[in-house]
């Protein structure tokens, strides 16, 4: 399988507390692994969610749409690929998850960026990420 | 605020665990809060989550669609209600959680059956759910 | 069963997704039973662990030790009980878990108190929990 | 620092989702890495936790000792270390937080061995470990 056409991936090796009692990963934690990897991505564009926060830019999940098309099981590592696009105030990252070469889940996140206290245009926010967008 | 347009809803208090940095309820927790009501409404509906897999029905979460309108704090006591319908195979729940009257999230919730170990047409989940059909 | 002995005790009923593959709750999970118990005390007690924190009171974990004799199951109903004794900076609550008559889970949690930025003797934070001493 | 004094160690990486209000690693989240480390251990010992279960192996967290020394925080990375002795029918996991050369928190993690269906001396469970008892 070929990442390269995402903007970051990394591997993300399922943790057994993350089971349920199916011995399938639980739905929610694939909006955690969504979150860890787009502070990852942050990290790599240079700017932790922490800095970010300190800063006065505080990024809000407004929409998430996920599609579960397999699922993750124990002693699994999946890759979790993402690409991004900004439409207006938005910030939209495609956010997929593979074990191999088979798409496990398909998630749109979607974001809004609160700078200096009120629901801003994303300028601030926008600028870290301007390598980034296609 | 009247929930009698639901066709279940319950109280759920916000667990401090559930907050992160922010001190906001963090995104994948709403899927823990609607997984949960979706459970008890299956006890309700006479028949808990762990019964049906002893029965080989395994509900299984295809999609979930999401919008974060507010978000939950300390100390909240939201509202999570449920609406069902029926589309084939698919079970969908609408997910709504208030804090009073103010609508915080609202989810939409694909779920099909596996049925004695294959995707079926959920004949058997749509038997414990047909007096709450709309 | 009778619970009058502790100065504070409530029902947590588990749910689904905090069960690992095992099908019984998972170890982690019990701390966060206990957490959201010492924080619901504290409501009871007049004060939520919000308040505190706005107060400069800032409750730190310091040791845990748990003991689980048996385990929760899916639909199990848990009765969370605690005691409290000061010993000088260490506030010690001490934490039962029952299911029916069954002891499930026992736990020592040890907390000290950050008050206005330094470790404390805690005699801000003592305050609040005077009328349940032992 | 040095950590060949340990059987296993790993690093890991602090996710934003794991912390709570106070911008800290949440103390329950110390149970999920000691239990995710131990898991990581075992499959270096050539086998998954998940095998051990088809096996009908079941290791049970018994007790837990807990100490906080410090906290972890945002894009802090730990490394997890591991000890391991054998009691009896008591297989004890001494675990190690630390980050850099600080010391974070400290476990003790007693674990039984369910084999067969009842609780046993452990024989199963030894093997798997054998190389690593010091």
């Amino acid at each position: 399988m070929n990442f390269d056409d995402y903007i970051f991936h990394m591997p993300l090796k399922v943790r057994d507390y993350e089971l349920d009692a199916e011995g399938i990963v639980n739905n929610a934690n694939y909006l955690h692994y969504m979150e860890y990897t787009r502070h990852e991505f942050c990290e790599q564009a240079g700017v932790s969610f922490k800095a970010m926060l300190d800063e006065g830019i505080v990024p809000v999940v407004r929409k998430i749409e996920i599609e579960y098309l397999s699922s993750l099981r124990s002693t699994d590592v999946a890759e979790s690929c993402i690409r991004y696009e900004r439409k207006g105030a938005k910030f939209i990252f495609y956010q997929d998850i593979f074990r191999g070469d088979e798409l496990i889940a398909r998630g749109i996140v979607t974001i809004v960026s609160i700078e200096n206290g009120r629901l801003s245009r994303g300028e601030r926010l926008a600028e870290y990420f301007k390598d980034y967008e296609r």
